[in-house]
Parts: C-alpha cells; structure tokens; sequence
C-alpha cells in the first residue's frame, strides 16, 4: 500500500479540500505533486458527482444532480522528464472503495438531466445502491444479482495541450451549433461557472474555466472512456502533451457493463486508486500512437457461460433502417436483453441496471454487412441466483421487480 | 460424425448441384429435408462467393469477384412441429474444412466492389490464403501470426415469413433511394438475375427472386450477423417464422475478428457443420424475443493477454466531431491498432487482414459521454510468434511488409 | 481432414484387422508407415478394452472384460529422420468419435479384475454409458450432468529402446517380487498369450511378446499417461528412442477427470485423431528432457465457478497417518466430493463415475507439510443441471441414484 | 476497508503483542474477539516465521530459521452461534501486504533444517526476496520472470475438538516411532518450549503447549493445506468443532505453485486479509463434510499457455519402481521442469523457486495404472520475459543464474 498521495474528504464538498482536484481539462492546471518513474502512489477520489447522491432509497438525489459539477478529478500529477510525445505507462495496482464507504450507487438519470443510452424507454430518474463485499457487489434495490467487479477508473488521461484544446472545442462547437436546443445535448459545451481548476486561482483560473473542457466526453487523451478493463492489474499507456505528463483521474467504478448505458451508468463509488509510473521517450512516434492503449489484466474475470443477445440497426419505433450503425445495433440488443430478462420478474429499469452495472461485454458483430450493423450484449449466467438459460417450459418469475429507488 | 444431410462438390458451381442450396432469403423457398426435434445432421457448404476465389498468389479473383453471387447457403431445413413463434434450438456440434480443402482465404474488397470498413484507406483489392491446420490457421502471405480459430457460420436464420420480408424491403428501399448512387451502395436491393432459389422453378422462382432478400446484410431472423462466437459449442435460439423453421446457413469462417471488418473478412473457407436442432414452442412470446440470441461456447480461446487500442468518434479526415458514432469510434480503434502493428513491420493492409481474421474482440466502450463514443479493438499478443507488447526501447521490425498478394 | 493412416474395423476384433497394431511395447514392432516431418494424417483407435464393452444396461462386459488384451494401440508411425535423441513434436488436431459410433463407457472394474483407485469403497462392476453430441456428453444412467469433454489419447509414445525395455522390465520385476499375489497386482508384467505384435509374426513375435511392456502403466517414454490435456490444439513433445521414432497411441478418451479414477474410468470411446508430426533434432539434449512434455491447448473449457475438495494422508478405514502421500490425500478428496455429491441423490458408484469421467482437476495441495499431504479435487459447477453450491437450507433430492448399469 | 481486528506490529516479535496469535493448535485457546454472522473485518498476520527473515541477499537467516516458532496464526475468532457441527463460512474478501511492507521471501530450508521437496537435489539454504508491485511480483534474485500472484492464507481452519486433537496425536506419534531419528522428522510432534498460547497463561497454558498441535501439517481441520486458490474472491466451508468455530490464519503467501515444494515454499509475506463470516447450521451433516472445501474464485489468473511436465513413480537415484506414487511423480515432472528451465540460464536453485513461487499447476496424472504413477506441473509461458517455447533450434542462455542470496 504506497503513499497516499491525493485525499478526499467525503464530509467535505470536493470545493472545499485544502488541496483541490479539478472537473475540468485545461493544460495550465498546475501539478498536484511530481513523481518519479518507478514510483508508486495512492490517489483517493469522489465518486462521479461528488457526493451528491446518498445511500438511501429516494432517487431525488439522482432526478436533481447537477452534471456540470461531476467527474471530480485527483490531480494532475506529474512524472519527472516526461514531455510532449512521450507516453506515460501507468500500472494500475490497485482499486476500492474508501475505508468506511463500502457502497455505490447506479443511477437513471432523467430525460431532462441527461438522459441515458435508452432513454426514450426509460426517462425517469431512478436509483439502486449497492453493498460492496470483496470483490461482489449486490443490491437491496435489484434482487437475485450478485457480481465479481471489474474495478476501474472511469476517468484517466494526462492534461491536454493548447492545440488539442482548441481543436476539440472547434469542433464540438461545430456539431453543438447543428442543433443547439436538443434534449439532451449533443454536446457539453466548456461551463465556467461550476468549474473547479484545482490549485489555479483568480483570474487565470477564470480565464482557463471558460476554454476548460467538460469532463464528460472521453478525447485524444483518454478521458472519460467508460473501459471496464482498465482494471487492477493493467497497465495503460497515455500520449503526454504538457511538460511532465499531468495524469489526472477519477470517476471510480466498482463495475460496470461495456457501455455504462445508464450514463450514471456503473456501480459508482468513492475510493482509492493505487498507481504505478513510469515513461517511454518518444513512444507516441515509435508506436505511432495517437490515442491511449492498454495491456489487459489476467485477473479479469472470465466467465465460461454467457447468454448473448443481438440487435441490428432498425429503430425500434419508427422501423427506419438504419445504416451501419452500430449505435442503434447495440441499444436493440440491450433491449433484446432487458425483454428477456423481465420473463425472470425484473422491471425494465432493473434489467436496464444490471446491464449497466454487471460485467457484461458490449461486442461488435458486423459492421460492414450493409444496411444492417449487428451487435450483442453477452451476459454472464453466473451472476444469477437463479438457472436464466432458457428451457422448454420457459420462464419462472424468480424475483419482484418493485425494488427501485424512485423519485418522491 | 452425423449422416450429411446437404453436400456440396467444390468441382462444381453452386447452381449445378443436383440439390441446389440458395443465395435469397424468402418465405417460399422449399425445405431440402425435415428433421424431429433431437436430431443431428452434417451440413456441408460452399465459401463465401461458391468457390470464385483461388489458393494462389493473385488478388484478381478478389477484385473480379461477383457480390451478387455471394453466400450459397446450405438449406433450407425444417423440423417437424416447429411454427411461427418457436424458437428453433439449434447446437452448433461440429464445423471445419472440408476434407482436401484445408485453406482458406481473406480478402479486401476494392472500393469499387463492395470496399470494406477501411476502404477508404485501403482502397485496392488484395488476398491472403491461409492455410489450416487443426485448431489453428497461418498464412504465407502474413509472417508472424498462428490463431486458434473461432469457427462459425457467417450466416444463419430461418427463413423469414411474408410479412417480414416485405417490411425489411420497404425499410431498405427508403433507405436507398435517400443516395441510390453511392459508392459502395447503402442497400443491397433484391437482384433477381443472379439468385439462386433453392428448389423453386419456373415462374414462381423467378417472382421470388424479384422480391427475395440479398444474403449482405442481417436482418431480424438472423442471417449475415459474423458473430464469431456461433461457434462448436454454442447453443442458437433462432426465431420460427415459417412453418417447420426453413433453417439455412452458410458462409464458414475458420477464424474472424469482431466487426469482420475487411468485409471478405473472415478466413473464408469452405467447410463442413454438424448441428443438433430442438424447438422451444411459443418461445418468442415466453422469452419476448424479437431476434435470435445464444448461449457461447465453453471451449471458446480465452486469453490472458490483451493490448487494446481504444478509438473516438472523430473523423481521421477532416477532423468532424460525430456524434455518439461507434461506428466511427471502432474505426479509429483499428486504425489505432493497424498503425502501432506496422512498427513492427507489417503493411497497412496486412494489419487490416490480421484484425479482420484473428480472435480479436471488438468491444463498445463508452456509448452515452456525449458527443464521443469510445470503441476498443482487442488484440490477444500470444497470436504473434514474436513479443508486441511495448518496450522502452521501441518496437524493432520483426517482419516483411511486402507479402500480401496483389492484382496484376 | 487428411489421409487416415490406420483404419479399424469395429466389427471385428483388433486382432483381425489386415493391418493390425499392438497392445505391447516393443522396440522392434515395424513401423505401420512413414511421414516426412511437417506431415498431418489420420489414425482410427478401437476403444480402451478392443470392443468387448457394449452400449447396454447390463455391467457383466465390465465384469469380465480380460485386461491383458487392453489398449490396442494404433501404428507405430515413422518419421523420415527421427533418430534416438531427437524429440517428436505431435500436434494433436483433432479427435472424435468414429461415425457411426457416438457414444462411449465407463466402467468400474471389480476389485478381483482390476479394481480402481476407491476399489476398498466400490468393489463391484459398474457401467455408465454415454452419448456425444458436439463437444458435450450426457449418459441416460446418471441424470443431471452434461459435461464439455476434453477429448484426448489415454495413451500416447514412441516405442521404447532395448535398454528402456530392460530396466522397466527389471525394476517392475523387483517390485513384482515384493509381493507377487496381491489383488490388485503391484506390477501387470509381460504377459505373451494375448499379446498382438504389430506387424511382427513367427517366432521373432512370440519371443518380444514374452519380454513387451503391457501397455497399463505409464513410462520415461510416456504411455498410458491419461492426461486429459493432451487435447485438440495441444502440442506434445516425445523423446525418441529408435529409428524414425515409432509413434502409437490409442485409448481414446471424450471427457476424463484428472486420475481417471474408475480405472476404465474416462469416456472410453472408439475414435479417431489427427496429427501433425515434426522433429526436432536432438530435443532430448537440448532441452534436458526425460520424460514427455507438452503446450497446452487454448481451447480447453476453463470454467469459472468450481466446488474444490480437499483431503489429507489419513487412511479413511484405519486411521493411520501416512507420510506425505498424495495418493492417500487425493483418495480422501474424492471420497469427500462424493459424500457431497450423494446428499444431491446420487449413488456413491454415479459420483465415483462423475469424478472419473467429469473434467475435474485433480491438484496437488501441500506436499512438504509433514507428515499430512494434502490434495484437492476440483468440481466445475456448470456441469449439473441444477445448482450444486452450498446454502443455509442445505441440499435437495435432486436426481435418482438408481440409474447404473450393473451385473445381472 | 473493514475494521481492523487483529493487528500486527512487525517491529516486535509476534510474543511481544499485546493481543498475542497463537502458534499452536488447541482447543482451549480463547477467542480474540467474537462476531456476528454477516460481519466482515481485517486481520493482519506476520510472515510464516514471525520475522525471522529480512529483506537482504545473505541466506543465513533462511538456514538458522527457528521453525518450532513458525505459523504465527491471528485469531482465534468467534462467530456468534456457531456450535461443533456447523460450517463456518468465510469470504476471503481480500488480502494484500502490509503497509510500507511490500516485499516477500522464498526460501530453500537447508536439509537439517526442513528440507524441502527436493531436499535431497538442493540441501543448502538459499533465499529470493520479491518486490510486490499491484497484483505482480518479481525478484532482484531471479531474473526474467514476472507473475501475477494468486494470494492467499497458507494457514485457515477452525480449532479442532479436543477429540480431534488427542487422535492427531496418537496417530502422528505412531508414525513418529517408527523412525525417530529422521532427518528430516517424520512428524513434527508437540513442542512446548516455544509454543505461544494466544491468551491462555499460566499452568494452563503450559498444559496445553504439552499436547497442543504444531501447525506444520494440515489436518482435518484444514490449517496448513497451502492451496493456492483459496484467494480472492474464494468462499471457504470450515468445520466447526468448538463453541463460536474459533478460526484463525496466516502465513498468508503473496503467490505460490502447488506443492509449495521449497518448503518455505510460496512468495511469503507480512500482510492483511480482510474476512466475512457466517455460518450454515449443521452443515457438516447437511452437506456430508469431513474436511474443509471451497468455492474458486473467478479473477485468478486464468492462463492460456502452458509448458506441462510429466513424471513418473520411479525414483531418479536409484530407479527403483515406486507403486503408484504420485509423490516420486510429482517430484520427478518438478525435476523436468528444472532441467528444462536451466537450459535457458537458471541455476537448479532458482527453477525450483520458480516453481515454487508462481503459480504453476501441479496436476494428478494417472494414478491407477500400475504401477507407475503420473503427475504433472504446468507453467504458464506468460510469466516469463523470454520465449520459453521449445523451437528446431534449441534454448538460448537469456538469464544468469548467479542471483540467488546464499548462506555466508
């Protein structure tokens, strides 16, 4: 167990830390601590909204989170001789929830607050809470489930340049000015009245606050990529474009599904985050690398009996055909998924859940098979109490499907 | 080894077998044999393109190559009993090459016949033979890779009923005439000069194959999905839309990557498939199931090794920011991949077939962080015969880019 | 699938085959035929007792099934080059039931004919029979369990040297000697009655008959290792001890547990297998190798979820503590997974056939912890049809125990 | 994090606590502290010698060991409810090393100290020390390798009955006569010199340390079973024999092969192990339980590649022919292995700590073929920096195997 080199105070808004994080990307935020290569560190972090929702059994909390006040992040940290075109290796040794803080929480967020992967399906805000035991997780909110976590930041990378800031912000705008009204929006535009710059004050940090990026989109650079398999045991490999790397992170889960569908979408919980640094001159030219790659961890679970369920790219309301896209594949085989599942008794918010917190694999099928694209959702059998694989007698009502959290 | 309940003879085209298979998908086209319920059988079938492609060093057969000829299927079979609403339950027992053909081969369309998901990168057709070798595939044309592979059927379904055949018709003809001139094409449309109807005849033959599907693209019943995983040892749940089910596959992969993403993607052989096959009566009311799902296969490869390249929905041209497009997100991924595997030596396209041939796992990242998707392409490093994972020297050229066969 | 190289006839006895193997060891059997390194071909295997077992309810063929004709082997096969010294590299590419014949046996041999590893607690003939289907087997005398074979060759080498043949012989003796009526016997020594000689004939055969290895025990040149993982896709290693190496093998298993504890105690089935041959010239030296070694294949199932058993060197009868005896230890694990294994309903004789013909793993606990060693038995979950684990409630009836072929 | 509810303070000697551990078995040791079923809490443990062995490159103090004082256990601990008869149920929710602690050591006891596996091959004392860095260790004494462990309590049981407790003795002092004057012991017999009781004090204790278990072997109870898979994740089933189940553990091993064949045989270490309890009334009835068993957990590492050796009962020095041995066997495959390590630059030393430490497979083989015995231990090819896969050209000095700390 390294040195704790980063500490959240879980009584304390993330605002009021003597030793600020940030929730927004910009270059200039100033380094936490520098590091040397080799060495190992603690970093403690907020869960995604920064305590803003409790352990309980109302979604309130969920219905009215302020998104532009999530993904606080712990850093930037600092690797010594790090340097634009290099690539910051990061061994993640180590993953949990704060001592005293063994829950998380899975979230829908309302149509009107973001909204989710089916939110047309599901547009009302609702909430499980999860108890986490080891390396299980299970719910008083979602019966008869029980999961081994892939454990993982939902959020890493190393601060942006001026060029790659400017860049993004060209062409988000770009896309927001397409259709500025949407609900939800197409894009979540630089905020600076919620910002938080970390150790920046005054005017340049005001300055900075209205360029910042958002948090909530992953980038070049890693950012919120929502990969479960950036888990304990991995090692990860990131572009570094300001002097000394700047490796920020945050947005802990203690598992998720391949597409955090929900949007608030894992199992999210505060805890620590043990890393390990180190650097490769020039690696982004000698591996040709231009967004951040990782090598896998062999204690990832890996189970020997999924049910895998496919979907093709037809909107499920209007017929239309869509063209390979893979977008609309995968939310018909999420709902391929949850239709199955509700035979067992679960609501569709509950399935909706569980593929958002359990360790089921988003896959790619064809995508080149024109008009149609296929994708699937593989869910692992063994995180039932119950026998799911179907028989000729069909389905049994296993479980009540009235447990959800809900708005009061 | 079950009785061979459809042969095939690769001296001959797929139009002059005594009992003729089919490359349309329609209601009407007559079962070539009925089973009971808990029967086996062996299925023999024909490459993808019924034998257009050679085991040779040229890629004019992969430029010249009729798409309009593509996937004979071997079928249609009925089980007695089964009806519209049932699920078909079919055991994938066994597949491999066919005796005295053990190879196969990929190839990457041009872009003027049908491309591929990179083709605008690699735009000009070239092939690789492979040749197979128990478990295992290795190609002359592609130094420094030997794969397990994931056999399985490129195409499988049941025939579709009137019903749908006409929806799918009217959805897909909307979508084409939004650019009937794109190159390549939205939609492959019905194409009646070149269907092959199985053992219709005459004048209902020929209006069936005026409104028949193409066999490119998946649709509801299954079909074209390239899901990796229908592999020896997996249990398909196929929707019944005709009576006794008109189940027909085709199209043999010995070993794929998610997303089949160089089109004629797979290692494409022709090959021989045992199936077992049972009937869940009124199992799509009792499962709510709108398209077929499995159960994977326990001898699957699993491997402890991984280097993933994730990829965002940025356009690699013009910098466009796409909206939550995982279709573009996978494909910077294996851009991403295809540029750190030529450090080592390989070209372009040889990294292309390497990711659309080998076990490689395609996997949805973050699919709600607006406005970028995130998509990871999986690469297990023990299918390379020398080390790939990233050093602080750099890679070192391992192997010779100039293989690839090549039209002349 | 290549050539087959040797063919059986199971409607004959092995002895009556126009080209016949052996069921001894001998240098000098001649060769059957000879391949050129980096050949593939085909070799057909009776099953484990020659055809004397049928697939019936009736135990008597286990009963009286004569063991000195066990094991006909299938070659031995050259290879162009192999010289004393030199290591044989064997892929294993495939393996399977012969046509015609999908199923297989397992017996319990009675203790005055063989006995097997809990002969004390199960001294009476037993037979199961099973069917294959796919890569699965099930058996209609003990319900519940379907497992995933990992089919593989019980016994597999290269024909001994002159000197080999000796010492074996000579220390066999010795041991023989120690106590020469014991039921079951310490050693099954050279036995020329039923010998079958290969290719050999007159008196040459009748004086290597009197001195031939039998083929039950396993030696430095492998043999009857029953290692359920030299399976599809694995690579074996076999050192060479005469001129173009002399591979044979046979006994062909569809599924076995580690120790293959029944003693005719896998799936014993009638098969074929394919293999590819290589050399590599003086192995023996260069890799300092005695014994055989072998790659594990990719594609064995790797389950998630096992029920492990433990047991220590403590005879069960007695009490007496043995000195670091995995033998005794390993017993005691069995026999605890089959006490388990009975309060789900089965006989102890079903669940001393499931630990024997499942893929369990047998593993070594602590070996140096004087005076108790300790052994495990692992036990995959997902092989019962109905959940084995443990609960507060404690277990239920959930199949007959009545179900196993016996004597009449 | 759970409470901490035994600590350690390693800069004192195990006897110098105030709330002491025990180092031997006995039923009358009083319970440290007394849980709820449900309840989770952490406990911290020494190394399996108390601290006897530093982190330096000298091996005397591996050589001077005091051994009589091994196997410092934390605990017992009550589990409220809990009556002879009942399973105990424990989570092993996690476990890692001490804080500013991480760093492991494996030793070669010499011969008149222990010995070990392959006592009579390697005498002399010898140690390795491990940096532990996330889930991975890797050692300054032995190059080029690399693993992922899989940590676990070498020690786990509950105390035993006093019934237990007097048969032990009498079966391990009958043993014991037979050859008193083994080096090593047959038997490690009750020592009360420097025996450490836990709470107890005074005559009583003194009575008790006369008859009290030394923790060398496992027993019924489980104790020093050494399995390495009761890691992580695992759910372990204890018998209880005594009022509240009283468990207690330690000797907790960072990574360990199967057999623990140097003695001091796994990466042992200093650490914490964090605990759930709860208890299944009469379980040992219910479920048929003799001795402890398990649930694996399903994030060990699952590899894809291994290098099986085999061995057979026969011994290397003398070739005499052992009758179904499966420990000559095992001690043979672990000789193969080392042979076939060395040639790729270890010395014989540091391949036996290789097998010793990583988490290599030693399997059960035959064990019914008369009257060899065959076992296997298989290394994953992954842990290793090299290629270690034989080739046509034979192995190629990667390594020196001068590291190893030695005595002075």
């Amino acid at each position: 167990m390294p040195r704790t080199a980063f500490e959240v105070d879980l009584t304390r808004a993330p605002e009021e830390l003597a030793v600020k994080g940030h929730n927004r990307w910009h270059p200039d935020i100033p380094m936490v601590e520098t590091f040397k290569a080799g060495d190992s560190f603690r970093v403690e972090c907020y869960d995604c909204v920064g305590g803003q929702v409790a352990n309980d059994d109302c979604a309130n909390d969920i219905r009215d989170a302020d998104l532009t006040r999530s993904h606080y992040l712990s850093g930037p940290f600092g690797v010594d001789g790090a340097e634009p075109g290099d690539l910051l290796v990061v061994d993640i040794l180590d993953i949990g929830p704060l001592p005293g803080s063994a829950w998380g929480f899975n979230g829908i967020f309302a149509k009107e607050n973001g909204g989710g992967f089916l939110t047309e399906h599901f547009p009302e805000a609702r909430k499980s809470c999860w108890d986490l035991r080891g390396i299980h997780a299970s719910s008083r909110h979602i019966p008869g489930v029980r999961y081994p976590g892939i454990a993982h930041p939902g959020l890493i990378g190393c601060l942006p340049s001026r060029a790659l800031l400017d860049e993004a912000n060209r062409r988000e705008a770009e896309l927001l000015a397409t259709d500025p009204s949407r609900v939800p929006p197409l894009v979540t535009p630089p905020y600076a009245e919620t910002a938080l710059m970390g150790q920046m004050t005054g005017p340049a940090a005001e300055a900075a606050a209205r360029e910042a990026w958002r948090t909530v989109s992953p980038r070049e650079h890693g950012g919120n990529c929502d990969i479960k398999n950036l888990s304990r045991g991995a090692r990860v490999y990131l572009p570094v474009y300001v002097k000394d790397g700047g490796l920020s992170l945050g947005d802990l889960h203690f598992s998720q599904g391949d597409g955090e569908i929900t949007f608030c979408g894992a199992i999210e919980m505060a805890g620590y985050i043990d890393l390990g640094v180190d650097v490769i001159k020039d690696g982004m030219a000698k591996y040709g690398v231009i967004n951040p790659f990782f090598q896998s961890s062999p204690i990832d679970p890996q189970f020997s009996d999924y049910l895998v369920f496919q979907g093709i790219s037809v909107d499920e309301h209007s017929g239309e055909q869509y063209y390979l896209d893979t977008q609309v594949a995968y939310r018909r085989a999420c709902l391929n998924a949850i239709e199955y599942l509700k035979k067992f008794g679960y609501s569709g918010e509950q399935a909706y859940m569980i593929l958002s917190t359990a360790p089921v694999e988003g896959r790619i099928g064809s995508i080149v098979d024109i008009p149609n694209a296929c994708a699937t959702v593989a869910v692992p059998t063994e995180i039932f109490d119950f026998d799911v694989r179907p028989t000729a007698e069909g389905p049994t009502r296993q479980v009540s499907g009235a447990g959800l959290a809900k708005t009061r």
